[in-house]
């Protein structure tokens, strides 16, 4: 028996912050911790599968979604649409799993309003001019895709306040620590607990 | 230059359930958290020192200080009593310092009132069977002071709804990554940072 709803952190960062390595550290070394799968129109990648990585669907397909309200979120990134269906937040958490959301700040906007209860994290680089060496040596951006991810990081950073946690990526064995901590801690609110564990517990 | 104001972590538990050993688990392992010290009116045991286990006062002393408002809780325990001065709250919150202080749920109401910002976590045996069983173990108390204990962890126990965090100590190692984990997360919270911050980051 499930002694609990699942929880859903949703992890927001600037480009180059390292969300995606620190979100795959902890759902790598937590149990009962899974990434939620998005739906997007982009095409798979080598080495990418279906309903693992992604589901990947057609751009009719995903309209047809907005259209029904299938999506707690979704959003446009460089021509791709990108979305989180309801119903699979939904059966995770009734089903007792906790679910990371790795989503830009304005798809946590879009979450904040369809689930009350979520955990939001943000991600942020030590300070601009590492955020901008760390895009830099990357290597794979051309000169105007950097400027224009740093024009995009100084927007998310402005919006901070959605979230509940900073954690700041400066040495990642430590960021790591402090994600994983905020995953521990939040899993023993007072809030998460049964409304008759007391009873059993005293009986 | 201190970053940011410390953080009070209140910390209770029915006697038996393991609080003394976790608190000092943690101060030990994390920096800059420093385990609060009461005044007392009871008498030193060997091997403690006045200023670091305690600060020992007369009854009369203990009396004037409640006069004067001195204390942020106050309670009397087994005929003594013992008491959190709120200037040494204040003073080491202005510094910086996140303090740990270990008291019970009576004094933790008189903090809430006191210290709107503090952290509540309350430690909790597995079982009752269980917290019988290591009162026991101690073979330290008679049999009326076990069943008078045991009345009191059910009272404790029935005031969870005060505190924003429960550890329950079945496994001592997990109980005290729980209570590291709260640490480090309540470290990372939003609403602790300077309000000029992001001017910083981002100049």
């Amino acid at each position: 028996m499930k002694h609990r709803d699942g929880i859903l952190f949703v992890v927001s960062a600037p480009s180059g912050a390292g969300k995606t390595t620190l979100c795959k550290g902890i759902t790598d070394s937590l149990e009962n911790l899974t990434h939620s799968i998005s739906y997007t129109t982009r095409k798979p990648r080598p080495g990418e599968t279906d309903g693992r990585d992604y589901y990947f669907v057609t751009a009719d397909r995903f309209r047809d979604m907005v259209q029904a309200g299938d999506f707690a979120e979704y959003a446009e990134v460089h021509a791709n649409l990108y979305g989180t269906s309801k119903r699979v937040l939904d059966d995770m958490i009734r089903e007792g799993i906790d679910v990371i959301l790795d989503i830009d700040t304005q798809g946590a906007r879009q979450i904040k309003s369809h689930f009350a209860t979520a955990v939001f994290v943000f991600i942020m680089p030590p300070s601009m001019a590492i955020l901008e060496e760390r895009l830099r040596n990357r290597k794979s951006d051309r000169e105007d895709e950097i400027r224009k991810r740093m024009r995009r990081a100084v927007d998310e950073i402005r919006d901070y306040g959605l979230y509940d946690y900073i954690v700041v990526n400066r040495d990642f064995e430590r960021a790591l620590s402090e994600l994983r901590s905020i995953v521990v801690a939040e899993r023993c609110r007072t809030k998460l607990l049964r409304n008759n564990w007391i009873e059993d517990l005293l009986r």
